[in-house]
């Protein structure tokens, strides 16, 4: 941020009097400029034992798998998001059964979740950010063409699950990936 | 919002394209500011079946009960946030059990998280945003104090699952509320 967006004056980086944090503060206008973490909200959607994937369109991981999610906006509730990312990415209408991931990934302030979901016929479509959808057994999962490690780890948690049939929210925490 | 923080030029909302809501978009350098919802993360801590409450030293709800909570920062984990919150709002650390409440505020574009917690020994003080701290046993709760509604919907969920010894993760969605 290199000015303030209420009064357009430039910004300077302090620690507001109270505070712990370097803020964007704006000594004209007094404004702190707050940056928060993010959340990205989806559903894992399951036909006939077969779970819904879409192939991204769009970067990052241009090509690659994942659930259909994307970034929570403001005025909807994290099964809205839900709802309305796997309408715009696999053109699908899914009914929600449960949060059921929450994975953190401080790194890039992002908070991941994703509702287990049912999708009562197999009708999708890829939308505008997906190049194909399509539903994926067990065995047939691409999991070296998984686009995030939120997804790989609801996947497995999923697949894991459903071997015990006990279904249960968990949540996880994502450090940064290491490369070898 | 009234001017791009990345080139200080005046920013206009607009529909971009590919995209379904208005967004501050800066016609200058490209940029589309995106505002999404935030996250409040807190703890419900026990000892000795007693729960830490705060009372607000600052706006809103100045002088009513709350559980340690805030906004969670850039760089933490969900879990991390509750116990900065409960170390800076109550001096107390706590140790975490499981996150446990999710509250969809969508009018105001925010989730609020508690997890459960243990305060191993009762030591704990006011911080600066609190004006105390106290132990409160389900029976003295201050129903008609509390600050605000999801910490009503946490409290409420943990002494009603504490009675049947059977805790566990639930989300609700707060609507707007009505007065009378």
């Amino acid at each position: 941020m290199n000015f303030c967006s209420n009064c357009g004056a430039t910004v300077k980086q302090r620690i507001p009097e109270g505070d712990t944090a370097l803020r964007d503060v704006c000594d004209q206008c007094g404004t702190i400029h707050y940056i928060n973490p993010k959340m990205v909200v989806g559903a894992l959607a399951e036909w006939e034992g077969k779970i819904l994937l879409c192939r991204r369109a769009i970067e990052p991981r241009r090509g690659m798998w994942t659930l259909p999610a994307g970034f929570m906006e403001m005025a909807e509730t994290t099964a809205e998001a839900a709802l309305r990312e796997t309408r715009e990415e696999a053109c699908a209408r899914v009914e929600l059964i449960e949060l059921y991931t929450l994975v953190n990934i401080a790194h890039i302030g992002q908070v991941h979740m994703f509702y287990r979901a049912r999708l009562p016929e197999p009708v999708f479509a890829a939308g505008e950010e997906s190049l194909e959808v399509a539903l994926f057994d067990e065995a047939s999962i691409p999991w070296d063409d998984i686009a995030f490690r939120s997804v790989s780890l609801a996947l497995r948690q999923f697949f894991a699950d459903r071997a015990k049939r006990d279904f249960h929210f968990r949540t996880y925490d994502l450090a940064p990936q290491t490369s070898f």
